[in-house]
């Protein structure tokens, strides 16, 4: 019987995605697969999801076994109330490795004062040791699949690295914090802070401006997380009294960022335009495949969103 | 019997190093010595040398034991024709980990286009996913203790990393290449090339326009390694031309690089002045108390320079 899978993200997707699935789902082994963008509900058995895509309304699709989300980020769709298949979210090797890359890269910009450099070509010879990434705290909060690729990464690179999850965590090499006096904690020691958090409704604007007092003066922020985790007011008061030196941010509470949003002409903020990782398609058709082949074979799905949780 | 160590630096490096050089030869385990910056030549066992200081005519030092030099590079005594005492250089967890710092950071910041980024702050929303670093190739030129680090430091963020020397070497993940053929190869396939050769007869003007011309178009060149490792004229003309897409260069024949030199005007180049590693005086004086440690005890010397070699 035909196994038929809706490709359901926006229409310039498709064209992305159309020969990596099919070659994915291929290697993984899964026969007789119909994959298309146009599938009558009743006789979808998987839906490849984008939350901003075509599908918002998932009680039609009544023998629907899963819906694998293309993305890392469940919380458009997660509270979705016809949503009553399983969901899984994306854990893309590309996506992870992505991210290690992007949050290094800003943390080491940020640890050795690159952005002095880049601006400051005028013939100034200015003579500056930075201190060694083992007298550097970073401090990321949350500790998931990404956080967690970052701790090590950082770790990796002789920084002294804390994290801070909700529940208890333990990643070799990093000050493992939790709960609200671990937060405090997090974040008093945090000269450079990456947020790494899921969007729920416990995270959202848990950057304000009482915890951004808590961050040491001269702090940095990063933020390849979510946009709603940070206020933005208090933020922006933050960086114009000089209490955090500088923000990276690359998401926004609407995106893109309009162009008259203050961050963009603040000097202390450096905007980048939701780059720091982003799903391949390679990679991630290979975690679709597998979590089908799963399903067919009666094996318990990857990645499995807990619907209470919200991640 | 008094063992008389004099300390052979710029007046201003005195103050830094007294306490932390006085701390580890007590750490160290040697006893009855005089720390000074004034002993008689004919009277002192051991130099501790920055190559721009005081002595520059070792053969008064006819009691001398061995040489220990502040400065990982040696170029400017190896050749001393005065000096006949057992040359150490300096190895230091501090340089090797300020080193590994630096070159991840600007591999990564050019890897990920950061400074569009930075100097894009215009209100426009560009989305551009980079590579990931296992599709990036990577070229280190010199594969000795700072080469072969931030060698390390790279495979395990990813990317794909050659490694160039002149004698062949292994060093796990890294395409190690050596020799006149090896060097072709190196070069051809280095969408980012960093230079962490020693400066000797051989490897100056190492990367001419010749050498420009082998690596593919819109490669980015990284030096931190010796000035003189550049022909800057043919590297200026690769800029021009844009052939080369940017040069980092933190090292220069002449330092301070002079204001008015092109390089500091020039849109494609970064000048960092000579910020990427420095000898820490903490670990520094560790590795110099080791070294009189064995020396005393009849033990060799660690990091002892090939005077035919030049390093």
């Amino acid at each position: 019987m035909t196994i038929n899978i809706l490709f359901a993200a926006k229409a310039n997707r498709w064209p992305q995605y159309e020969a990596p699935l099919t070659k994915a789902l291929n290697a993984a082994g899964v026969s007789g697969f119909n994959l298309s963008t146009d599938i009558a509900p009743q006789d979808v058995d998987y839906i490849v999801l984008a939350p901003n895509g075509p599908v918002q309304d998932f009680a039609p699709y009544t023998r629907c076994k899963a819906v694998l989300n293309l993305w890392a980020g469940v919380e458009d769709v997660v509270s979705n109330p016809t949503l009553t298949q399983p969901l899984a979210r994306m854990v893309d090797h590309g996506l992870t490795q992505g991210m290690v890359e992007w949050v290094t890269a800003h943390v080491l910009r940020h640890h050795l004062g690159i952005d002095a450099h880049i601006n400051g070509q005028d013939g100034v010879w200015r003579v500056d040791t930075p201190p060694l990434a083992e007298d550097r705290p970073v401090t990321i909060l949350g500790l998931g699949a990404l956080g967690t690729a970052c701790a090590r990464a950082l770790v990796s690179l002789g920084f002294d690295v804390t994290g801070w999850s909700r529940s208890p965590k333990d990643v070799p090499g990093v000050r493992c914090l939790n709960g609200d006096a671990g937060l405090r904690a997090a974040l008093e020691s945090a000269q450079i802070l990456v947020l790494l958090l899921p969007k729920t409704p416990e995270t959202e604007d848990l950057v304000n401006a009482q915890r951004l007092a808590q961050l040491p003066k001269g702090a940095f922020i990063v933020n390849p997380g979510r946009g709603p985790l940070i206020d933005d007011s208090a933020l922006l008061e933050a960086l114009d009294s000089g209490h955090i030196a500088h923000a990276t941010l690359d998401v926004f509470r609407v995106e893109p960022l309009p162009p008259d949003h203050p961050y963009w002409a603040h000097p202390s903020v450096t905007v980048t335009p939701h780059a720091a990782s982003d799903t391949r398609e390679g990679t991630a058709a290979q975690v679709i495949a597998e979590n089908i082949r799963r399903s067919q074979a009666g094996e318990p799905l990857l990645h499995l969103v807990d619907r209470d949780l919200g991640y």
